[in-house]
């Protein structure tokens, strides 16, 4: 079969790019910079959507749904949050259309210019404070642990599938509580869910860490964040939870009277995992043969494909195909039977490769006389031919197996690609030739982090080491007990 | 308690919109005719979503996401399309904000307009069949059978919460074929299942049928409805399924080589159901105490309440509490034991009945010492005390009695609200006086529909029956074999 992936040692960009397209993930649309998810890539969209909403369930959180429109002056209210916000929004002015008298068409109805103009929300921090004002009114109102699945838009300029759209989907938690404590374990809870997450679900180890003064979201206090390490050496910073502090509470006016009676402001978090996640899953673990599923995530997991010449040969074949389809699928593992007689099994393994499908089972006239199967992982690309009795069994524990394999290969990765660097050359050796995590001692002022911006990379989050000792910041060599990660990021 | 509702046969909207406010289902936002869907209004969003998508799928279709914005050109590609949306629409013109130098706030970038515009989907058709034209080259790639859950706007004047509303969630389906048979067939298909959701998820009967041409879905060859009826006697449609003939293939030029190797246009369907569903969910069935929420969809299906002095009284309550719970649990029923001290049981009975809990559960000292439970049924506000022995089971078995109820109910008052009428003044006897459908012939033509409408009713589709005979037009007098369904909607 010809290949149909630039091998990402060429062009790793190339290679991301030929993939999503090629696996049928997602494409790009009319719309500059906005995709198309396609039906495979959507797939995986809902299975990671399914058990990031039961873990926030779990958690006591519930789903509602606030407006797509944000009014413009609800930007204004919070000085960081527009600042942050409002470089990229798009703007709707006009509410109809009309014919065009004079050269035909329709143009936009100059009559229907909106009083107040309306963004697309980015995120939905004022929205949402503006209508818990009338939610909260004393400390038995608390907590409200409210999440959201729904599309923001962001006016990127460059964009790239998953990685950086226009329009993207995402899911936006926003509670709020009593205390400053309750809101700080509450910021702390859910970037702890996106790192199992990330780690049990997709495979995919983050640090866990907060974000600079400098790279924290518009109108938090402070940014949680868990960053991931892309095969290319690139990091990708895969979820952010924010302590917001009083900072929205304050703006829209959100007191309650607490258990002594008194009033006081509201606290505040937010939290966002978006369809970014699939393009980072893409990354961390696919090679050129296509994509890497963790099993978990993956929308087929076990690929049935006949081998045979003859329609004689056939009906023995459906028959080992079906029955070994039942036993799967009753361990809850999806399957599929690719009985298609319109492409070849070559071309079907291409494809599954391609796809990602973690297991392949191939059954042909000699399997059916020697009461075997061959079964292919996708992660290793191993094959073995199998006795057929209890292939279900071996395939669920194979598929829990190729699930921690996956995730260890890429703990692996990160491991050999997290250096401690002491000085500012080995800081640049790491940046510009080995690629990956830099840890490095800061003194915490913004001109060393502007310094190190200048090579391209950013602090991706502050490192959390259990006994942090003394070192010299690799800018300004004063001492500092702080260390950071330092890498290019997506 | 006081009565927190507006009796329905005082004042029918204002006890719909009392309703929905108090049961906490939705809210008006800031931003004019954007609601804001509270957790519990998404919960029954969640569990139509839940019971569609399955219904989907297993009729093959898969989803995917487009694009929220459409280019403005697209939409005059079809000439119909256009007409019917374009006064409707959310435009975005400009894709930046900045500080205003001279007055402060932030203002629109004038700098920053977007050369074409973009339109708020208010419908996908184009933007998909702009997107199918990639995806079809040959029989082979047909059907693409896919679905998008997705929000929509159109821009409307008077809104109501759920049931008219600027933005509002939907599903809508869009499928290419290669022939106008299978592309029929899947019209029927989709109308037919949305008749089966409404009426054995929801409990709520509905009438199938076309839709005239001057009713019909801009850009439709044909399109199927489903008519449920509300309990002040107007129709509300529930569902629609569009044949949409060639017209979006020939509009985006998407053609395909069929198996006889000739060129030929794809045949098109689209179908969507909303949010609007929660309304008629809400107006099929509640009563004067609150909602009335068959068990299939409610969120919570039984609420267990203690019922205790001191707290001496309680462990035993909670004891067999905890226990009924995790048997209705093992059987699939999703139960809430309500054990908060923060209020009483009176306010918790009528809370109950405001949010439409089928089955509660009471339990007090007296229960303990006789093993017995409390039990009462929301729709017939029926108690019963039964012995705590088998009260799972029993459960069990009234859920269902309770969903077939519901639907049983409101069946019988649409076949005491269907009224055949042969003269002009029985038609507006029916549609002023009694309410509910009427159905008349109809001699087919714009002329009669148009004066029809003069009475503020609508023909909500053509009546099907088995052995359609002669009638006379209840406009014309003219003879015709066309009975339709005429009433007054939402």
């Amino acid at each position: 079969m010809a290949k149909v992936l630039t091998s990402k040692e060429d062009n790793y960009a190339q290679w991301y790019n030929d993939l999503v397209l090629k696996s049928g993930l997602a494409e790009n649309s009319a719309v500059r910079g906005c995709m198309v998810i396609k039906p495979y890539g959507y797939a995986i969209w809902e299975k990671m959507r399914g058990e990031l909403d039961r873990m926030f369930k779990a958690t006591g959180h519930e789903n509602a749904y606030f407006p797509l429109f944000i009014p413009k002056s609800f930007f204004s209210r919070e000085a960081d949050h527009v600042e942050g916000f409002a470089k990229e929004c798009a703007v709707v002015t006009h509410y109809r259309l009309k014919t065009d008298e004079k050269n035909g068409g329709i143009i936009v109805d100059p009559d229907a210019k909106l009083e107040e103009e309306l963004i697309i929300r980015p995120t939905s921090e004022t929205i949402i404070w503006n209508t818990y004002k009338n939610w909260i009114q004393s400390y038995r109102d608390l907590p409200v642990l409210v999440n959201q699945w729904a599309n923001v838009v962001r006016w990127e300029m460059r964009t790239r599938l998953f990685l950086r759209t226009a329009e993207f989907l995402w899911q936006e938690g926003h509670t709020a509580h009593a205390t400053r404590k309750e809101a700080e374990e509450e910021t702390m809870q859910m970037v702890n869910i996106y790192a199992e997450f990330s780690e049990n679900f997709l495979g995919i180890p983050v640090l866990v860490g907060s974000k600079t003064e400098s790279e924290k979201f518009a109108g938090a206090v402070e940014t949680l964040t868990i960053e991931a390490l892309m095969q290319d050496g690139k990091a990708l910073q895969a979820g952010t939870s924010h302590f917001l502090g009083q900072n929205f509470a304050k703006a829209f006016d959100v007191q309650f009277t607490n258990q002594d009676g008194k009033l006081d402001y509201v606290w505040a978090t937010s939290w966002g995992m978006t369809t970014r996640m699939i393009g980072a899953l893409v990354m961390a673990h696919s090679d050129n043969h296509g994509l890497v599923l963790p099993p978990r995530v993956a929308p087929i997991q076990v690929v049935i494909v006949p081998i045979y010449k003859g329609n004689d040969e056939l009906p023995p074949i459906v028959e080992t195909a079906v029955n070994i389809k039942e036993e799967l699928t009753k361990l809850g593992i999806s399957v599929k039977f690719d009985d298609r007689d319109t492409h070849k099994p070559g071309w079907k393994f291409a494809e599954y490769e391609l796809k990602g499908v973690p297991v392949r089972i191939a059954i042909g006239p000699r399997d059916i006389e020697n009461a075997t199967v061959e079964l292919a992982r996708r992660d290793t690309l191993e094959k073995k031919v199998l006795p057929r009795q209890g292939i279900a069994t071996y395939v669920s524990t194979l598929l829990e197996e190729i699930q921690e394999g996956i995730f260890q290969k890429a703990l692996e990765f990160r491991e050999s690609h997290t250096f401690p660097v002491d000085s500012w050359e080995d800081l640049v050796d790491v940046l510009d030739n080995k690629g990956g995590f830099a840890l490095a001692y800061w003194d915490g002022t913004r001109e060393s982090e502007e310094r190190i911006k200048e090579t391209k990379a950013t602090i991706r989050c502050l490192f959390r080491e259990p006994e942090p000792k003394e070192g010299k910041c690799v800018v300004s060599g004063l001492p500092t007990r702080q260390r950071v990660v330092i890498a290019k990021a997506y």
